[in-house]
């Protein structure tokens, strides 16, 4: 019995490394999609994201039914409560993958964001996946030394959203719209960082027993 | 020891009406301080962010202690698991009026809306404050009859969010920063009925077991 419920908790632990993994490809096409305005990648991320979607019902349903036949206490309650709790964070940063995939099939075939933000987005993209592949390395391994690279990641992502504000801020001639689909854009990419950050720290917590209950906040 | 536990579940019940309440506070004033530039409204609702998570995480605490102590099956079980969803949703709630009243901070002395833009932005005021009414509403006195209501608000919300870019696209001579500043506000508008959105759903399924999990979409 006591075998059975390791599996169970194993399996769920599984389930958010999928769900993770998922994520990394969804964010790595999405952001292909945006820069080269690619329609069929933006197409094949929008369309995947309900694999994602299923893929955290199962988890929930997973975990629920844990709770109701195991019954878990003390830390396994707590990983059972923080599993629920990542992987919404997890299935939200798939639908943020996913509207940035819309932004580039809204506007095809024009290109969403301009040549002088090239270089922030750019920044943006390779932090989102550097971002996406640490919290599944986290997850799949279990342990402290990725939760500050996150931080530091989730951070590069906050200090390019402010650069895009402080560029839009100094431009001349940007079409309105193109500015708001660029702050659009980085305010999904800056909430991505927020939610690998949120997971990093529940991890910690699981790992360390210490929890400041602060969420990711934004500027 | 029964009626313990029911006194247990209705004073998590109790929490998330008090969050719902304070939620309904925060979106009132920021409303008022981002309509009328009022850094004294906007300093108010930033500080009393900190009471509705405080509130969550008393209440999120109370959940697990449920669950470890009382071990709920079935229908008790997924009154807690929702109770720590909707936490989340209220909380999350709270931080986006939170935003709201920052970009009122962020730009005073200055107006945030340009005056063309101010009969959207009430309407979303409005309608900010009478979903977060609503789910107060739904919160205190649990029963179908705001469930509707929350989802024609929302979409009111998700109107006026594309009326805002409709408008956008067609308007010259809005400053850069003008244009993300309001692209900005709308998406924390958006995003506000959202979450009520979802909060409502959490209750119906409650209610009738009806469970699509199609969590509030955004194009």
């Amino acid at each position: 019995m006591r075998e059975a419920f390791r599996n169970e908790l194993d399996h769920l632990a599984d389930q958010l490394v999928q769900m993770s993994e998922l994520v990394t490809q969804a964010i790595s096409l999405a952001n292909k999609a945006i820069l080269t305005a690619d329609i069929d990648l933006a197409e094949q991320v929008i369309d995947a994201d309900v694999a994602i979607d299923n893929l955290q019902t199962e988890l929930d349903q997973n975990a629920i039914d844990i709770l109701a036949t195991q019954a878990p206490v003390a830390g396994d309650l707590r990983v059972v409560v923080s599993a629920l709790r990542m992987s919404a964070s997890i299935e939200r940063m798939g639908d943020l993958a996913r509207h940035i995939a819309q932004q580039a099939r809204i506007r095809y075939p024009e290109q969403v964001i301009p040549g002088s933000f090239l270089g922030i987005f750019e920044g943006m993209a390779r932090s989102s996946e550097r971002i996406a592949n640490a919290t599944q390395q986290l997850l799949s391994h279990p342990g402290l030394s990725e939760v500050p690279n996150i931080a530091a990641i989730d951070e590069e992502l906050d200090n390019l959203h402010l650069a895009v504000f402080n560029k839009i801020a100094e431009e001349h001639g940007l079409k309105s719209s193109t500015i708001a689909d660029i702050t659009l854009l980085s305010r999904y990419y800056e909430r991505f960082g927020d939610h690998a950050e949120s997971i990093a720290q529940k991890v910690e917590f699981l790992l360390t027993g210490n929890w400041d209950h602060r969420e990711a906040q934004q500027p």
